[in-house]
């Protein structure tokens, strides 16, 4: 990280837009940016809720309805490789996880994979009874747990940690089966020690899940060098894969053999076109597919990858601690009298690319700033989210959040009544 | 049925190819042809596998990919509605399946689907111990079944029936927890009964899986008249939603207090934008829901349904009825001496929408058809498997189809060694 050009957390912050703009000019991940169909007149800082589109999604679409489903036809499934796609798009994802290309499989959801992997977790540790995850983990992976647990795991009990990576270490021991944590948390981007707390599960004898929804594609990640044991995750966040596109999961080569999927679904059968009423499973990381993959939602995913094969992530990483350094220097020098408690780590390891300020009005805060063109999200019940997507989010569009932000408490707009009203999703 | 102007059973058949085109420029559903876009040079007989394309999902794609995701980015979800998708999916399906709106869902796959409701039906049956299925149903039935018995209900036991539905019934006893089948079976092309199978089931105690995957869109289907409790599917065969398009469930409105779902994600919570950690289903089909849906598989679903709600299915399945008939019809009279064996019922009350021929060639000739222009498929080891989709074949196309079929085995040109070369798919 050290040797990349852009600015060093040494160097001072721009003092005005001029230092944002020259700085964005000196930006080396600068061109990616083009590679978005961004609309215009909007800072979008919500990448990690729906990342934005490769500018070559359309035409991907248009070929695979085209050229695929309906000249093809049924004929795509072989001829354009369709029957492969959850494998292919798990090579192309496997490195920005530090995983080998058998060890990761795109299907399904994230909360179905979850499942999936706590089977075969537990499974591998019948004599445990214990899971570990935290409180404040994203709600599904403690329903998913909770479900298990409850209509197929009765005798198995469920502990949640705080926070601190140390509270958590506190929790394992000797009947720890599983310890399933988030990689980055999705309210206060607090980003936890993979390795570490991998390393004491183990000398604990127990086995890691790690949800990365809300850190792949914009924080490092080395699932090998921490010895993960199993990962989740969604594609549709800092990967840019469209609106609920196919989720991943990752087994360590090592529990490919041991580990089984109870959704015994055709397509992870050994040999699913032979028509066996006996289900064998696949010898490969395919053992965790179950039915037919939705072709369509794979293209737009196929298109990203393909961006993040150019782009190198220690200058993601150096340019999201800077967006980040720097939007946190802004709200602490402008808007310090306005009550935004910043919740997300000073500390760049323990960090990863959003900012979440706490506030008692951030859902009309929030919606005014939508409307003024700068969309982050809300979490309820009081949290600000600020995602910063390295590819496309630069300095100026830092200056130009903040800068309407401090409008917007300044004026008071954020009081007017239509901001009060609440909507389905943020 | 006998209402509808197309030509009944006891017309003769054409006797020429000229006889075909006349009664398909008299098909009331001629137009629908035009709604899809198919190759030229081609008979698609494979609608049974992977329905044709609308022709107004390029377009679909590409306002989904533009104005929704692209221009709108995450406001999508609320602006265009995304996250009702599985929902809105389900009450435009519904009347095809003779269900009410709040019945139905659209998400995840068949196979996840049946899952779902293996679970929820075992634990209203909690003192109940057998599974009734069929020996010959599609496989991915079967494995599912047989896996979560093996994770989850250990105690519990697999039996099979034959084709017929008095072998069904034989099974069914005092220990029937559920009888899960197939509608339309995927080889054979067999009809069950739905309504007196069901009937035999409530009448012993137990509850009844249907699943319809190779029915819905072909065949009348009235799961509320015939009183089933619990139904699967996909959309991608008959109902034309494209390759792997999101599946679908129906939970009858009595079961939906009681039915839980195993597969507890954040989708299915009461709320799920309150990021409460604890999980509560929603009291409506939403309960089955699990994680975010492939929002671009969808669009390609919502054209085909607009096509059949402008279609009449008594219409569809009358000419349907009469194509399988020519297409038998012309099996026996122009290709008796070449040893086919038709595997469907005549019998119209046990007859789907495709044809399947028995031939220990099966294979090659199903090769060298699709080289000439005819798609259909084979399923192992012996199966040659056409299917009739009656909104874009007609009379003219099985004329064509059996007259190459015949060609191709006077000529003996399906034991050229090309055509023996196993693919992946078919």
């Amino acid at each position: 990280m050290t040797e990349v050009t852009v600015a060093q957390a040494s160097e001072p912050f721009p003092a005005d837009r001029a230092g944002c703009e020259a700085l964005d000019q000196r930006d080396p991940l600068r061109d990616f940016r083009f590679r978005f169909d961004l609309p215009s007149g909007v800072i979008y800082l919500d990448g990690n809720s729906l990342g934005a589109m490769p500018a070559a999604v359309p035409a991907a679409l248009e070929r695979g309805a085209r050229n695929g489903w309906a000249e093809r036809l049924i004929r795509s499934w072989n001829e354009l490789d369709w029957h492969n796609l959850p494998v292919r798009a798990g090579e192309r994802l496997a490195p920005l996880m530090g995983a080998a290309p058998g060890e990761v499989l795109v299907a399904d959801t994230t909360s179905i994979n979850l499942y999936k992997l706590l089977f075969a977790a537990l499974q591998m540790r019948p004599d445990r009874k214990t899971i570990v995850s935290e409180r404040n983990n994203f709600p599904t992976d403690l329903h998913i747990l909770q479900g298990a647990l409850k209509t197929s795991f009765a005798g198995h009990r469920l502990v949640l940690a705080e926070d601190d990576d140390d509270g958590v270490r506190t929790l394992i021991g000797a009947d720890t089966a599983v310890v399933c944590l988030s990689h980055v948390n999705y309210r206060s981007g607090r980003l936890r020690d993979m390795k570490a707390v991998t390393k004491a599960a183990h000398e604990a004898g127990a086995l890691v899940i790690w949800d990365l929804c809300h850190s792949l594609g914009a924080v490092p990640v080395d699932l090998g060098v921490a010895e993960v044991d199993f990962a989740v995750g969604c594609t549709y966040k800092y990967l840019n894969g469209g609106p609920g596109s196919p989720a991943w999961l990752y087994v360590a080569a090592r529990h490919l053999q041991q580990a089984t999927n109870p959704l015994t679904g055709w397509q992870g059968h050994a040999a699913p076109f032979a028509f066996d009423i006996n289900y064998a499973p696949a010898a490969t990381i395919e053992k965790f597919r179950v039915g037919t993959p939705p072709v369509l939602s794979y293209l737009p995913l196929l298109e990203s990858l393909q961006i993040f094969a150019e782009a190198e992530m220690t200058q993601l990483r150096a340019k999201s601690l800077q967006l980040t350094d720097f939007f946190i220097h802004r709200v602490e020098s402008e808007l310090a009298e306005f009550g935004f408690e910043v919740l997300t780590p000073r500390d760049h390891d323990e960090r990863g690319s959003q900012v979440a300020l706490g506030h008692e009005q951030a859902w009309p805060i929030t919606q005014a700033l939508i409307e003024a063109g700068v969309i982050g999200d809300f979490r309820a019940p009081d949290i600000l989210r600020f995602g910063f997507t390295p590819l496309y989010v630069g300095y100026t569009d830092v200056w130009d959040a903040t800068a309407a932000l401090t409008t917007i408490m300044r004026s008071g707009q954020w009081r007017e009544p239509r901001f009060s009203v609440k909507k389905l999703v943020t």
